[in-house]
């Protein structure tokens, strides 16, 4: 599966076309950078003047190179692009990277150019990263064509920003990062996010892949990618503000904003999602570890309380629990600790880790050991013990002594973690300190803030290594498209997939009503239908007690509304019953995507909803109710019966399935779906079809 | 007001008692500190065992010196705590610094030891920082009296943990921050946080007060002191997590956790609340430029897309603003950019930068000058050009020429600030460029990380410089104690203080029903009185539609509860309504504490409530309504009008103002408060006294 990109990552031959020796060209930088490794492969300067480059004699032409040449590197202005690139692909390019800018992003002209472009390059079965972009490197192969630097390591990072591309790089430098690959992602006219995500899945030497992506293209497809990897894979994205300003055309579709589909997506994906290019490389130095849990239960421990505090709130913030250690756990901590010394979490050494800083292994060693205890933070002064030179502090009276002490207890923090490897995550004051040192060159991540250490730790737990692909649920078919769909079409479609629905009738005039109420019983409910905003217009009757009363209340609305026609339907039972509000919308990029929360007011004013790619299955929609903030009224509160949650689960699996085999419905939904404590039942659902003939008119059932 | 706390940060002598030439000992570190400015004031060295001390001869008692002493460091051994005070005040100290340790933190024996301690002192008319102390430091006196060395600046540190000072200071540098005064604050068994903040406040070189404190003694004294001081007073403290494990009475108390009274009283006084060493010390980096502005409309500008993007987030996730700009400010930006530059915002050089330095100045200078622009916030390469030594990545090509020209655009950016003093806060991959250094110098807050650049930024927004005391309640005098705790207690102390009722008569048999009945019109209401959750157990009957239904409703009722009493009252009209709660706490830091929110089911579901120090002015009361999540339904939605929000802030400010005046009073509850479009009404009230007899049955009324 994915494209072969061998080519472009470790090709037998490279030209650089537009390498200049004017250091104002970016062609300069990037044939600079191509000449770093000159025994690797062949390196060919092009430069229509001819010239010296580098020292080196230019090719007028890569024609005139003489040999066939497997990478090209366009650097030309956008005039020449074309012609570069048929010229590269005729010398037998299997890859291009091309640098050239002014296509998608100036506007429909350039896209259709670059759109041409791609299509010649995939027929001479060639691929092509960017246009506007900044160039590749690999450092495993020794490839070099762009501007910048990035040090050797594991993590693949793919990037639509070079200036965030080189803070990542400068920011990793100090934990260590080191970087497999670096793509500047350009404007995707061939090879996509997904296409590069899936060949840095294969590639072994990534351990990691890092994303910074404003346009996720196919979006699905990219989660889906990332739920494959196998590795972890970090997104860094931005717009969840203005984003929000999106108008939409229903209550699903008000709510769903591009930031709230793109977590989603990560969540389903097993994609850690960060907000800064500082959360990404705090990411990034944790997965590095290679230790991971499932469980988040995080014993914090410092010498010396206040940091023990913060850290426990900074802990509690990022996700992690912090519980109180029970007995057992309390007890080997106190067989190593002082009588002062608190041990219920966090642990405090009281002042035991400067009298002999062997207390720390100790600890590490005791809250390791406890099958109570997942994973831990240290927190404070260690490695100021050995770190006079680092701060403006005065060193702790005793120092070399202490500083030895210090030094072995580092060392056995390291064994312990060997014999029982659970995550270790520490922030000191001296994390540039020799005891500190000796942590990080053993894979324990160590940060200097205190916030950095508990997101870094919240990224090793909650989910165990291989436990990433936990789900991008695969489309089902597309359905025959909906013929009907007005709302009894929506609910013969909803009810053949297994939704329930109350018993209903569509009726058009006096005759039909009264047929309709005798073949069930009351009480009944009257809905006005092709009716915008039926609710708000009065065009809803419920608790209509026998036949009369609902003719009464037939004779009235359509006196009012004239509508074409109604539903003569029966009044569920709403007693102990909650109402839900399930929607899927087709995301432009993500596909069909679910949306579950409270109906009615609530959804508009509290915005207590969940999202997820769709289909759902049951689990993940149980699951989405419960993480809703109101997820208490579900179990029953002031006395109320639980309602049946199982069921509702049950009944969106069907609802969002529906939706995700009928592309050509813009927007399905159920609202409210009525959860008692005996089952599920939709009261009322719409559809939108794609492209409306009336875009404004659309909604027509409420 | 306050406390003359001469002694202690200028004394005219300082005495070390403990002082010790064993370097293991805490009075080895203190005297060496003492002696580092000799010629400021005689420094006397006291060691029971006298010898020598620091190449100094020891004294081997305080009286032993032969002079009087305004300032003693007592750091002995418990055992002789109380001798070495005593003798103290006998040699005329004036100021006592107790380092020794053992006190309330060991115990109630320890408690009761230094609170005699303490009155000695008191009535000597002296001052103790104490017991359990690191030792105090003032870098504008010369007074060095704690073993770590704070590097000299406007920030007062008053610390309940060392180490988490030792962090502040050693996180201030790159900053520039340095410290006036450091104060460990021990067991504040004498001198107080709030004593300090006051001192503070009045001190000159201070010019801003940092504070760490897990226990804040009299809070609401520490927040009208931080309210009264006209500086800005920055909190660090911690216990959001596990605060709210605690159990409580009533959904009141239930739902205010002690965090949330923090916060509440933060914001009610001023006071910027962080929560890490790191977020404090960026706010103290963003107040010590001075600029504040009650705007938070901030242009993020970058050059080269990525930042921008993020940066507009993290500032949007910090509370601020990122609007588009509007036409006048993006012509303005249009003289002076290039046609591909964005100047929506965030506004994006597109390039430029790298080609003309100078229009970054061009830009700020833009955007200070519009008055659409509340502050700026800069993010990217800015400082690159001339840092090519600081990172890995090549400088650009023709680095020096744009490195001067990035050096004359951070001068140019300096003088828009002089002429245009808005807050500009720049976020830089390169922080340490020379640039960067000219901005810093300059007085503007730089960072390396995103989201330190937002907060800052944040802190500088939302108030003026000289709104900080935006208001601590004052309590009122305290009134008659609330002799009836009952239902109809409750409703007469909140009527007498203007809060409407609906009609209700207390009644205890069938007669006195049928008299209530006579007294107003159904429909009515029945509530049994005196039974614990009463509407759980069935108490509550409503919409009884006349006298009829009320007897067979009472009848039925009495059969099943036989409660001593019931109340009739008249039915309110719950048309357009929405239900609030309305409570206030005792809290035994903060004294009364006011929550607001929805009421009903929702308050326990969602949680969706507000807290503020009581009593609560009509103003605040609304501000705290609308800051709801669910504030939208105040204002009518699906077509329901909008209720009298004014009535009701105009309600809650009674209600919290008689809570306020009734200290006996640990919960006062109005549930719900009833919100209709034209006005409010109490529909429920509760009352708990303090110190009940029968703690677990003390809710008469629910």
């Amino acid at each position: 599966m994915g494209r072969d990109l061998t080519a472009l990552f470790d090709p037998r031959s490279v030209a650089v076309v537009g390498a200049s020796d004017d250091p104002a060209k970016y062609g300069h930088a990037v044939a600079a950078q191509a000449l770093r490794a000159p025994d690797r492969r062949p390196v060919h300067l092009v430069n229509r003047r001819g010239g010296t480059v580098l020292g080196r004699t230019a090719a007028t032409s890569l024609s005139a190179v003489g040999e066939p040449v497997d990478l090209v590197v366009v650097s030309v202005p956008g005039a020449g692009f074309e012609a570069a690139v048929d010229e590269a692909l005729a010398c037998g390019a299997k890859a291009i990277v091309a640098i050239t800018a002014g296509f998608a992003e100036a506007g429909p002209a350039g896209l259709a150019r670059q759109r041409a472009v791609a299509d010649r390059v995939r027929a001479a079965g060639a691929v092509l990263v960017g246009p506007n972009c900044l160039g590749i490197a690999d450092n495993t192969t020794e490839l070099y064509l762009a501007s910048d630097r990035f040090a050797p390591g594991g993590v693949a990072l793919l990037s639509q920003s070079g200036n965030l591309a080189l803070e990542l790089q400068l920011r990793g430098e100090p934990h260590g990062l080191g970087y497999s690959r670096f793509v500047s992602l350009g404007n995707q006219a061939d090879v996509t996010l997904v296409d590069l995500v899936q060949d840095c899945a294969r590639h072994e030497a990534t351990s990691a892949i890092a994303v910074y992506a404003e346009d996720f293209g196919d979006g699905r497809a990219f989660a889906a990618a990332a739920a494959a990897a196998g590795k972890p894979v970090v997104l860094l994205t931005a717009g969840r503000g203005t984003a929000s300003a999106r108008s939409a055309q229903s209550h699903t579709g008000a709510l769903t904003t591009s930031a709230d589909v793109v977590a989603a997506a990560c969540r389903d994906a097993g994609v850690e999602l960060v907000r800064t290019p500082r959360e990404m490389t705090v990411v990034l130095a944790a997965l590095g570890a290679g230790v991971r849990t499932r469980g988040r239960r995080t014993a914090v421990f410092t010498d010396g309380g206040g940091h023990g505090a913060v850290a426990a709130d900074a802990a509690e913030d990022a996700g992690l629990d912090v519980p109180e250690l029970g007995g057992p756990t309390q007890d080997a901590l106190l067989t190593v600790l002082w009588e002062q010394s608190s041990v219920g979490n966090p642990v405090d050494l009281a002042g035991m880790g400067e009298q002999r800083p062997l207390s720390y292994a100790d600890t590490v060693g005791a809250l390791l050991a406890s099958d109570e205890v997942d994973a831990v933070l240290m927190t404070g002064y260690f490695g100021g013990y050995a770190a006079s030179e680092g701060g403006l502090g005065g060193s702790p009276a005793g120092g070399s002594v202490l500083a030895e002490g210090e030094a072995r207890a580092a060392k056995e923090i390291v064994s312990h973690l060997v014999s029982a490897p659970k995550p270790l995550v520490v922030q000191s004051m001296y994390p540039r300190s020799p005891s500190c040192r000796t942590l990080a060159e053993a894979g324990v991540p160590v940060f200097a803030a205190t916030e950095d250490a508990a997101r870094a730790l919240a990224a090793m737990t909650g989910r165990e290594a291989a436990d990433r692909s936990a789900g991008v649920p695969p489309l089902p078919s597309a359905a025959t498209p909906l013929a009907d769909p007005g709302y009894h079409g929506v609910r013969a479609l909803l009810g053949a997939a297994g939704v329930p629905f109350p018993a209903a009738r569509e009726i058009t005039d006096e005759a039909g009503l009264l047929a309709a109420a005798a073949e069930f019983e009351g009480p009944y409910v009257l809905k006005a239908l092709h009716v915008l905003h039926k609710s708000d217009a009065g065009g809803v009757a419920l608790r209509l007690a026998d036949r009369d009363a609902l003719l009464a209340a037939y004779r009235e609305m359509h006196a009012r509304l004239g509508a074409p026609a109604y539903s003569v339907e029966a009044m569920a039972d709403l007693t102990d019953g909650i109402e839900l509000i399930v929607g899927v919308n087709q995301d432009p990029r993500f596909g069909p995507v679910a949306l579950v929360g409270l109906g009615g007011v609530l959804t508009e004013t509290l915005r207590d909803v969940a999202f997820a790619l769709a289909p759902v299955p049951a689990a993940r929609a149980e699951a989405l109710l419960r993480g809703l903030r109101s997820a208490a009224l579900l179990d029953g509160v002031r006395g109320r019966p639980a309602v049946d949650v199982a069921a509702a689960a049950a009944v969106i699996e069907r609802i969002t399935t529906v939706a995700a085999a009928h592309p050509e419905i813009a927007e399905l939904e159920v609202n409210p779906l009525l959860v008692r404590p005996d089952g599920a039942l939709a009261l009322d659902a719409r559809a939108v079809l794609r492209r409306p003939l009336h875009p404004t008119t659309c909604a027509l059932e409420d």
